[in-house]
């Protein structure tokens, strides 16, 4: 009997899938202290190609875990996107749309992103940033290990009850340790898919991908090139009549070319599949080489890595299942990985586990009802499908044939420009807009107009009330599970505000207030105050602020400037809130915008957290 | 015998003294390459206390050696300065002048630093940031190590020859490992005594400081204060009926007090000594409660680390010995630790031998000739004097009495916030102006008005051609003893323009130019080329400019705004540089401006590094 011998062993969180999401998860439940583990099938982390584009968002949200410094130094930016379309004289130039020269547009165009650039890194490069920060809270990626059989309990109560462990999964280790069994079995309380497009844990789940298969086949390669090409280090695309070409600078001097291919070179006529032995990497090459003419380019030293896709849009029927097993990243929806902005499906996958990951926290923790769970599903799978939308379109303009003299019905150069930039509040990752639900509330949103309920909060520079010291506010919300209560204090140099100001803090500081009611005792873990005035630096104290408002000498703000006048000022008006009375903002562990309110209706914030958090 | 056991060892750089000093100079040779030593008399690293100020131009010079971001995440940024003065009522008000309140001020005063802020951290904290550094360069500080003899060479030949090792330093081992000896006898080509205000090194060439002590005493507390004064988190500058007091704010809740004593409280009358038994950091508070009044200050917790100290200001008569032995830091000038800004002692200190560093290196590799070396006393003297003709003048004003109805004769606060403000410059770092020699030439000054050859270059945001990911300047112009020489190329948008800047690059490209003639065969690693065009960046290719000014695809800049016109843009003004027609800056390895001239005037550039450079 090889059962005695098969290990069991219990578990809060069992990750199944180190790429991307799963690692975005584990490193999020790590920080917060969570008892996780995450495993996965490969030997090793991957150590180049895949996916690579970072968005506008994703760079925010790795900052909110503070591992953004890393990624930026690392990466390349790309500032820049280029046009490239047909020229009367065969072989390509610049685009002019109209009469302002537009070969050249911003990469990003999110009038309010943070970081107005993309992030292009190698995903073994972007894995390793999650793993440094998940092994300095002690956990690292087990491997390699595959799970064989995933059992979830039918006991109702078990299934509602948080400290339940109703997920039973074996695990196969592919390499045990000599003389161990090489088989376990976790009981775990949740567990999370995140195992890429072929998904084990989707298919054992029986959760179908509803979507389909296009006809464009592109193939990728990276390499260091050797070109008189002047747009070669921005986001190029290349529309010409021998095909379309897309340029992605990478990391040092590499880029990568996504090329258009036809039928005919890569498809088997007999299977109607993609025979990958009928392309190579030299052969791309030549492909991409038409496209460029006039221009030259060539590779300077080998090949990097290379590949062939079917553009393929499809998303998982469900996103759990009784919101004890989740599935997210590409086991639950695969886009191109182009799409005019690379790697969307890497920056929807580490978003789908950003949004997970701090509820699972609080449900764990006691302190959320876990009900909360299914605002997962909700919020991720409508994103996943608006990505999909939009994929759709891009993908015909940009895989179609070119507009020119001679064809007539081809993808005009301004009808193509016009999709790269309406769509750059989505592509962005910055316009992801959660639907009302329990946990965004948007009845008062008129009080605060600019920070929309369940979109991300729009960067602002405010200055520290006691040392002046400016501070992005986005750095004051770090992913640390805790809810951010902002209260804007109005002005607070006006003594009938400060009054009302004082009554608020009494308010909010009785023990039926949110404060004092919900988070188990454990206020300090659940909720962070800042309070932000906007009276005049020379005139505020941090200490005219109640004590409930400033439990540190950090804790107040002021919408003003900083001493040499470089940055800050103007954020009420920035985020439609008025100067005199203020307003009451939550920011959601993940910094969305859960609630907004006005000081006399705060009774509605203590009513937006009775809806999903336990009583003690 | 014991002579036959003494271990005999050569080395280039011997540095004696591991405080900020030392740290620097050992840190900058070791990213060179050199072959260096250091030793220190501690067994262990500096863990609280001490200097502690690192002024804006200093935080410029960090970031130069790529340790700018560890200090800034580590330290405490002052950015407001409050000052009180004595109120009506007894005890102390936030002071006000004229008609516009200036109870708060920028601590900063100089317009164009690139961190407007001083850091504070703990001495320990920053010699921790070097030791790191120099770590990861295969350099560690010996310790605890002295040097009980220092002997020069008489030799003319030998003092001349760069190659000769003509500085003989034995040492002693104060806890040699087991069953060795106790000294060693170094051949150094070149020592470095950063040993302190009591220096050794300083000592045994008998140099002489001139200078005298003030009566003015001082008490240094470091605690965590419980206060309901405002201003806690500003440096703030009380001048109270009761004595004089300052606050440093510190990293965390850290602050620093300096308070005023008077003799009575410390001076033995017998000696005329400082007895610091008869003050002890409680009574130190007790006197700073005095100057607080009306507002409480106590100590949260332990007093973290306290001392007394005499202001006094000298410098020694010369900063070497025939270029051969130099001394640096608090070796060659003391100062007051306070005079309005902290640290200006281990701010100069640190620039002292960030100034020396690359001459050594160029010397040593012989790339230069080692008159160069000359230019260290030159330079660093000068401003050591400087700062302490400056230091006498904020002493006084700080240490009187504040003027009040019955103290007609005090200090003005007027008077006091102007020093403050008029030496903003200076205190910042930023006002350092090295006078003309071999290295500073500024016969062409007018067609770079504003890059002043001597001072540090002005930062400014570029954009690099090939991506438009905008750069500030000085991150281009890292401390990596190369000289940075930038083509100001114009407008090469223009046909003419474009004639004129190949036709200089034709004539900067010849062997004859200095280019190819200085730096023995290794230019690459003595000369770096920027080239940075007035033309704007959707017109302009990287490709555009001839092959000499671009030897990589981020070696064109363009000054003009990054794609959202967030950053960038005027640099040529902000520079005074003709945008048509552009001009040619060299840039020191340490940051200053070396020599400018006209295109036509470039053979003023070969003469330039003819007065210096050894010929191959």
């Amino acid at each position: 009997m090889s059962a005695a011998l098969t290990k069991e062993s219990e578990v809060d969180v069992l990750i199944i899938g180190a790429g991307p999401a799963g690692l975005m998860c584990a490193n999020a439940l790590a920080m917060a202290g969570v008892n996780v583990r995450i495993i996965d099938q490969r030997t090793a982390k991957i150590a180049a190609g895949q996916a690579d584009g970072i968005q506008p968002r994703t760079i925010e949200v790795f900052q909110s875990y503070g591992i953004g410094e890393r990624l930026i130094r690392e990466g390349n930016q790309m500032h820049m996107a280029a046009f490239y379309n047909p020229s009367p004289s065969g072989g390509i130039e610049a685009s002019y749309g109209g009469t302002r020269r537009t070969d050249r547009a911003p990469d990003v165009s999110a009038p309010n992103a943070r970081y107005p650039f993309e992030i292009t890194l190698h995903q073994g490069a972007i894995e390793a940033i999650f793993l440094d920060s998940m092994k300095a809270h002690g956990v690292v990626v087990e491997r390699p290990i595959i799970p064989t059989s995933l059992e979830l309990s039918k006991s109702e109560e078990e299934l509602k009850d948080p400290n339940a462990r109703p997920v039973k999964v074996t695990l196969k280790y592919l390499e045990p340790p000599e003389g161990q069994s090489d088989s376990e079995v976790v009981h775990a309380k949740f567990v999370l898919g995140a195992d890429g497009a072929h998904s084990w844990v989707r298919k054992a789940l029986g959760i179908t991908l509803d979507g389909e298969q296009t006809n464009y086949i592109w193939g990728v390669v990276d390499m260091v090139p050797d070109t008189d090409f002047p747009d070669i280090r921005c986001k190029c695309a290349i529309h010409s009549n021998n095909g379309s070409c897309m340029i992605i600078p990478r990391e040092g001097d590499l880029i990568r070319l996504y090329i258009q291919l036809s039928d005919g070179d890569v498809v088997d006529p007999n299977t109607g599949r993609v025979d990958k032995s009928k392309m190579g990497p030299e052969k791309l090459l030549q492909v991409a080489k038409k496209s460029f003419h006039p221009f030259e380019i060539n590779r300077s030293g080998e090949i990097d890595w290379w590949t062939l896709y079917i553009i393929g849009q499809r998303v998982a029927a469900q996103f759990s299942v009784h919101e004890r097993v989740f599935i997210a990243g590409d086991a639950c929806h695969t886009h191109s990985p182009k799409a005019g902005k690379s790697g969307q499906g890497m920056n929807a996958s580490m978003n789908d586990t950003h949004n997970l990951a701090w509820k699972l926290t609080h449900v764990l923790r006691g302190w959320a009802d876990i009900s909360l769970l299914k605002t997962y599903e909700f919020e991720r799978r409508k994103y996943a499908q608006d990505l999909i939308d939009f994929d759709k379109k891009f993908s015909r303009l940009f895989s179609g044939k070119p507009r020119t003299e001679e064809n007539q019905d081809g993808v005009a150069h301004e009808e193509f420009l016009e999709a790269f930039q309406t769509f750059g509040l989505f592509t962005s990752g910055i316009g992801v807009h959660y639907e009302p639900s329990p946990i965004t509330a948007n009845q008062h949103q008129s009080c605060a107009s600019n920070l929309i309920v369940g979109e991300r909060v729009i960067p602002h520079v405010f200055v520290r009330a006691a040392d002046a010291r400016p501070y992005e506010i986005q750095d004051l919300l770090p992913s640390d599970t805790r809810f951010k209560v902002l209260v804007f204090a109005g002005n607070t140099a006006d003594q009938e505000q400060a009054a009302r100001v004082n009554a608020l803090a009494e308010n909010m500081g009785k023990p039926e207030g949110f404060l004092k009611r919900f988070g188990k005792g454990e206020h300090g873990k659940v909720f962070d105050i800042l309070a932000i005035s906007s009276a005049p630096k020379q005139v505020t104290n941090y200490t005219d602020l109640p004590r409930l408002f400033r439990p540190h000498w950090s804790k107040v703000l002021l919408d003003d400037t900083d001493m040499y006048a470089r940055v800050g000022g103007g954020g009420y008006e920035a985020y439609g809130i008025d100067k005199q009375r203020g307003a009451v903002v939550v920011v959601r562990p993940d910094g969305y915008v859960g609630v907004v309110a006005p000081f006399e209706r705060v009774d509605d914030v203590n009513a937006y957290f009775a809806s999903f958090m336990a009583d003690v």
